[in-house]
């Protein structure tokens, strides 16, 4: 069973996952799995996986041939789903077990087309399964938060070649999360105004950062990127909860992801990235006083992040926290918006 | 001149280092510069670099060969020394002018060694020169932090091979380093300790994630991991300022210092890591009011974390704030406890 430590001078929690137990030897140069016979992810393969949680398939039985996206729990998962959650002491640290869900989306039957290269009703059978995960994950009280991301290329963390993403359910909301969602309820009470609305009005009015702009949707460039070409995928009316939209909003959502990861495809020649749905959590483990809930249900807004993994991480940014980007967003939207995709 | 940009929702400040300018063809695969014709880190290309601004040297004029450690300001740096700090808002961001130090120690001459393969007496040089610029970088009252690391490695974030570490000074305190000192502040209040102490200690009786222990010095595995193999070296009696050790104290932390690198050569064959050394910031800056800080002088404990590259930090990471560890920190410690060196 993984568990869960926090460092109490760092503050932060680390998932020891001690299912995966890696020794010395087991980090050699970590590829792609160019050379795997049998990939799991592919027709045929169905049973070289655990046995599906969800499928878009026009007919036919679970764990057989012919789905168009599919949705499996991870062979070697972070945080397993059965049991209850034991959180206690050990000396001066606190340690939780490992609970939480931890599952594959596999966008495409086809091992050598990448999420970019999807057509749009594709893409729109991915964002529904996406879609589909985060309302049936969330009937589960234990999980505080739901995380969904997409690791491209070997250096942004893939293991496996065969275009998929993952969701994990954590037991404990997330630093990141907690930031923003502080941040969002304290703009929102004090202004009755979101941050997020303010700040994509703002974007738009300056110009300068944004890559492209459809009907309800905008990609741009963040002021302050962390790293070169990171974008921002925001809907452009204020919508706190990914979940709850509709079919044809996210066949317009399609769209635009799919604009987006062209524009990064054709710019950065298939660099690889990450991308994370950043969305509130459920309204039951919102952050604060339950009498509070209703009052901060639409104090956040829903967006998807992109970092493309074009430099290394180093001591610097370890350690201080600090980031170093040596491309500025404003050049990188330029770059961004003119590609011809 | 590069900028320092505030995101008012994620709440960190990125470094956008315009001067480096990189456009998308500029982030081809980086490695590191061994096709590289002449080396400015070795003897007689002393007038490729900056000029030097500390040198370890027998006798002879500035930048000329003949050195044992030598300092020089980075070619490229993040942040520049010249200037007025002007801090400034932007819409609804907040901006401020690059201004910092950025310096590069050559650890050594010989282009083929690493920091590991040093002799104890070439270890305390490097040494003696860290605490040298720390002395001289803190007199300058825009610094409001240094932080010292070291990149080995091409994974890890070096760009020349020639073994050197970088000493960066920030105009506000880091995250990271304001995280540490609050905690620490607040334990040493509560409880007139110091939270670092009670950690060793603990460890000590412990045991179990303890690699060597020496007689002023211990290094151990964290008990909270973020990565595998991570490490600190602490000193086991309190002290806050690394920079404030004498000559006796540096050459036992070289000893100790030459045994974890070397212990991280053997079991994991010279992976790339970063280290980065954590010291409180010269007392006039520290956080809080002014008349806390004699009470709070001491109240941080310094030390080196050296962190392994051996996975990536992929979208889960980025997108929670958590940490997925695949080897625990017990397995970590017996692996590099057991090296032979």
């Amino acid at each position: 069973m993984s568990e869960l430590r926090w460092d109490p001078i760092k503050l932060y929690w680390v998932i020891i996952a001690t299912e995966r137990g890696r020794r010395p030897r087991d980090f050699q140069v970590e590829s792609e799995d160019d050379g795997m016979v049998a990939c799991p992810f592919c027709y045929g393969n169905e049973d070289k996986t655990p046995p599906e949680i969800f499928a878009i398939r026009p007919g036919g039985a679970p764990n057989t041939a012919n789905w168009r996206v599919r949705v499996i729990p991870n062979k070697y998962p972070a945080l397993r789903v059965e049991g209850e959650i034991n959180n206690h002491g050990y000396g001066m640290y606190d340690v939780m077990n490992g609970i939480g869900a931890h599952e594959v989306i596999i966008e495409t039957p086809d091992h050598d087309r990448t999420l970019a290269d999807l057509t749009i009703h594709e893409m729109t059978d991915v964002l529904t399964a996406y879609r589909s995960r985060y309302l049936d994950l969330r009937r589960d009280f234990r999980f505080r938060y739901m995380v969904l991301f997409k690791n491209h290329g070997s250096r942004a963390g893939a293991t496996l070649r065969h275009s998929h993403s993952q969701l994990i359910a954590v037991p404990l909301l997330p630093p990141v999360a907690t930031t923003q969602l502080r941040v969002a309820r304290k703009f929102f009470r004090d202004k009755e105004r979101c941050i997020f609305c303010d700040l994509i009005e703002f974007e738009l009015r300056m110009g300068e950062r944004i890559v492209r702009e459809f009907s309800n949707f905008v990609i741009l460039t963040p002021y302050a990127s962390s790293s070169p070409f990171e974008l921002r995928l925001y809907p452009k009316r204020h919508s706190h909860d990914f979940a709850l939209m509709n079919d044809a909003q996210l066949a317009e959502l399609a769209v635009a992801m799919k604009d987006m990861l062209m524009r990064v495809k054709s710019v950065l020649r298939d660099a690889p990235y990450n991308f994370i749905l950043h969305t509130a959590p459920p309204m039951h483990h919102r952050p604060g006083k339950p009498e509070q809930w209703n009052s901060l249900e639409h104090d956040y807004h829903w967006h998807i992040e992109l970092v493309p993994r074009l430099t290394q991480v180093a001591g610097f940014e370890w350690g201080t926290g600090f980031y170093i980007n040596p491309t500025s967003p404003e050049d990188a939207a330029r770059f961004l918006r003119e590609a011809e995709i």
